[in-house]
């Protein structure tokens, strides 16, 4: 049933910028894996989720910011989504369609650890892998229980037409809040404003004071920041702050790998904590499991009202990966870009 | 009873520095004001409590940090102790002991919102302006509120041997934490040592690297750090904190009046805060108010345990206010600096 060999991309080199090289991944031919032990499962794999914040692991095993990080291994992985073939597992059968993370590579053998069966009647398969998975789940934790937004809020959300910040801004609209989203082209303020009905949108590229439309749009100031980006953009917002606001730092998108070298300056904000008691906070999804089910639930109740809109970029083709995700720096994407690795069951001709 | 003048200290000149100029407070005199309207006291000051975050107050008013600051007033004040001279409060009787917001001057008006009697049989009366007052609360309200501090846990205290930050040290030893006190000369490092009982000291003006002390000091990281200073310190501090860290902004002594100007600069740590899951707050007691009874009740109890040590600075005469006031920015205090404008009772010769 399954081909001879596996094409599996490995990291032969570590990026040094902000935006990896092509040349940083190689692909590689191995047998496809066999199942060695129990509970184990082979996937063969559909879709990859390409996520910016995996830039931050393609980084030598002593400067990964996670402690449970791939960072290190020679492959790499992304969320995704397969179809098992094999399974020495009780749970799972040949043909359930699971989410995990999987390597990018045409097959990967998966564990408990990492294994989620999808249920398919609520929603398209792909859902599974941002809007109703792992980053509606970002965004919604980030959102209620980090940010501990409060209806009738003023929310901004940075990287704002990218797959959190879209989900984070609709989040915060629901909540009866004002929101407005900072993005880096005209078709992403236009998408944010237009399609998802966002308040407002700042192009960061093409102001040249963005505090300043800021105090403009937020006579009231800024009580929520959902931060994907940090740098210049953030501290622009946290002169906008009110009194008691909350900065979630979600990702930090402007300043991966600056880390690795000298790190970047900026301007202190210590007299602002005090100035206006805020509260800002770095989070990891991982850490608060115990709210997948409320967010699972709460987002899809969003979605099949037609609440949470979402894009997807699809791009075809396991060798294509690099591409994909070396795309999401250069900021040509909206919603979120999956690598189809292949055809999902029930739109395959085989 | 009272004399005929009245002698107050007005701001002539804004401070420019971090220090202020002894010029820019001059000594006026007015008459003993009256009282004009019920519910007020005329007030004999007896103490007045010197507190370097009253420098931030020194401003003009667009640039205050505090919404219901007195910048901008010609007046200066702190908080104090006085005596009731006079009064058309129904609460207040001639000759009671009072705790409230007082002039850098011989008497002032109060009226209700200002105004608290003092229990004197509890502790001497001096103590209820620091580690049984104001003082007192902030340490609280940081520690246990802001950094939810947990028994057992690191904890590293900027400023240590100052009015907040050695009562904050102690209370983090009363909750059975490892605490390292950083503070600027060898006496205060011994006083923090071998008087308070906190684990370890680091005296930053003769260490070239506070954080490799830090680092031999807590192999396990740091879990709270309660910051009274900002700055270069507070990076050195900030890349050990452990994950799940929490950072306490009550002060930052470091960077006061630089904002007024060029803001100034530091590394960027939003990759940390995401990295190690890091909550950075910022606080002003005055907003946790509903905490005073608890903060009284558990202070009380441990100063009675002789478990809260504390010393005082006492300088004598309202004509040197400036003076003491200065003398915080130079490091020469341990524990609180008082002014005792005039004696209290039982002391007097009168």
């Amino acid at each position: 049933m399954t081909e001879e060999t596996n094409r599996v991309f490995e990291i032969v080199e570590y990026p040094e910028g902000e935006t990896p090289d092509r040349e940083c991944f190689e692909l590689q031919e191995e047998p496809v894996p066999e199942l060695t032990d129990d509970d184990q499962v082979l996937v063969r794999t559909l879709y990859l989720r390409m996520d910016p914040g995996s830039r931050s692991k393609m980084v030598p095993p002593e400067d990964t910011p996670y402690e449970d990080s791939w960072a290190g291994d020679e492959s790499v992985g992304s969320g995704g989504i397969g179809e098992v073939r094999e399974t020495t597992h009780a749970d799972f059968s040949v043909g359930d369609i699971v989410v995990g993370r999987l390597r990018w590579a045409d097959y990967d053998v998966l564990t408990d650890d990492d294994l989620e069966e999808v249920d398919l009647d609520s929603a398209p398969i792909r859902a599974k892998l941002h809007v109703l998975g792992h980053t509606g789940r970002v965004a919604y934790v980030g959102m209620t229980e980090i940010a501990d937004l409060q209806e009738g809020e003023t929310v901004v959300v940075s990287s704002a037409a990218g797959s959190v910040g879209s989900i984070a801004s609709q989040i915060a609209t629901i909540y009866d809040c004002r929101v407005i989203g900072i993005a880096g082209t005209d078709d992403k303020i236009d998408y944010l404003v237009n399609e998802l009905g966002i308040d407002e949108g700042i192009n960061y590229k093409t102001t040249d004071d963005i505090q300043g439309d800021l105090a403009e749009i937020c006579p009231d100031s800024v009580d929520v920041y959902y931060d994907n980006v940090g740098g210049e953009i953030s501290d622009a917002v946290m002169n906008e702050m009110n009194t008691h606001g909350r900065i979630v730092q979600c990702g930090r998108i402007a300043l991966i790998n600056a880390e690795g070298g000298d790190r970047p300056t900026g301007p202190r904000h210590e007299g602002l904590y005090i100035k206006k008691r805020l509260r800002r906070e770095g989070f990891v999804v991982d850490d608060h499991e115990e709210l997948y089910p409320e967010a699972e639930s709460m987002l899809e109740e969003w979605y099949t009202n037609d609440q949470l809109q979402h894009r997807e970029t699809i791009v075809e083709g396991l060798e294509n990966t690099p591409d994909a995700f070396i795309g999401l720096f250069e900021g040509d994407g909206i919603g979120k870009t999956l690598v189809e690795v292949s055809k999902p069951p029930g739109e395959r001709n085989d």
